[in-house]
């Protein structure tokens, strides 16, 4: 038994962007079959939900021995069980570790910034001074993958959950002249999204939105 | 043999707050000695480091088996090896996991919004609308810490290396309203940081520094 909660519906901003996609991308990879548990927007603000992911979002996974939140920890938990998505050495687990971290703490914020304030808060007063500061931001730490993929198709050579969480975070900008700036980038991220599992993920998301009427987003 | 790369020095905002802390201090809680590999502002920038750490920082960590980057990740790969920062079994094993990437993902971003306008951008024209923004943001997430921990010591009862991360995350706003308006949120890092570990970790990053001249610090 695995089961992965996710949302009945989300608006078309998010839709195909939501974290479970990551989890469900890594069990595909991993060959594993899973259930959907659905919630929607007032239940993920209740009591019952948050025992289970204290931020009031999605992705919760369980299987028979596990229950975790975190959409990186959720994936690294599959990576566990599976080489498809971590080599077995103890070197190989620890460059894929590294990666998942780097992906969600040294880019992701720095490309959230950016989508957050243009999704969000494009006519605000603060967003054109700000824009300018969180771009460059963002702009470095985009340049350092890219350096480092250079001649590599994979951030360790071979696929990796690493690979899956860093996919992720740079497809949030696809079509963004910040990751156009990067070739190698644009690239990598459709050799990423390229892969069938990924697209059996995605499919699998955005089946579920498509089954279930709009509905008000609180936050 | 085990090895971290820290900074010679860092301008006083940043001591005690350089990311090798954390290894350093999972290092203590776990007993285990440690020799330190020290670089400066410009060996940063160099090929030979960016091989090893991509985003240009510290730490890079090694020992016999494994060289590895990302605060998150060396603190996870030596709490794989130590009871002292993360339960044996498979169920204990996910739920640090959980709370490592929550610490780094869910709630440094927006902690670290709020530091680093607040630290580096004070006088930009846009930085009072965009603070209002990122407090309201940053509060939502302490809020949710802070629900969590009433009733609990640590975030699972017993400390973890999910604590660890989380507790030098919370520690960036002591001081601060955002984290005054929960007492549970104070005590909790009073109690995490309190530890007689974290002591040793800090006395030894400030150590280094207080041996070494201060540098120009480039991006």
């Amino acid at each position: 038994m695995r089961e992965v909660t996710a949302y009945t519906w989300v608006p078309d901003f998010a839709q195909g962007f939501v974290k479970d996609l990551r989890v469900r991308w890594a069990l595909e990879e991993a060959g594993l079959a899973y259930a959907e548990r659905l919630i929607d927007h007032e239940q993920k603000l209740q009591p019952e939900h948050l025992k289970r992911q204290p931020f009031a979002q999605v992705p919760v996974y369980r299987d028979d021995q596990v229950e975790l939140f975190e959409s990186g920890a959720i994936v690294m938990q599959i990576a566990e069980g599976s080489e498809a998505l971590m080599p077995k050495d103890s070197a190989g687990r620890a460059r894929t570790m590294s990666w998942a971290f780097a992906a969600l703490n040294s880019v992701e914020p720095f490309v959230a910034n950016v989508r957050i304030t243009q999704l969000f808060h494009a006519d605000a007063p603060w967003a054109d001074g700000y824009m300018e500061n969180a771009a460059r931001m963002a702009a470095g730490r985009l340049a350092r993958v890219a350096d480092w993929l250079k001649g590599r198709d994979y951030l360790e050579g071979r696929f990796t959950a690493g690979d899956l969480l860093m996919a992720t975070v740079l497809r949030e900008m696809e079509g963004h002249a910040l990751l156009a700036a990067h070739p190698v980038l644009e690239a990598y991220v459709k050799r990423c999204t390229g892969r069938p599992a990924f697209g059996r993920a995605l499919e699998a998301q955005l089946k579920v939105f498509a089954a279930h009427p709009p509905q008000l987003v609180s936050a």
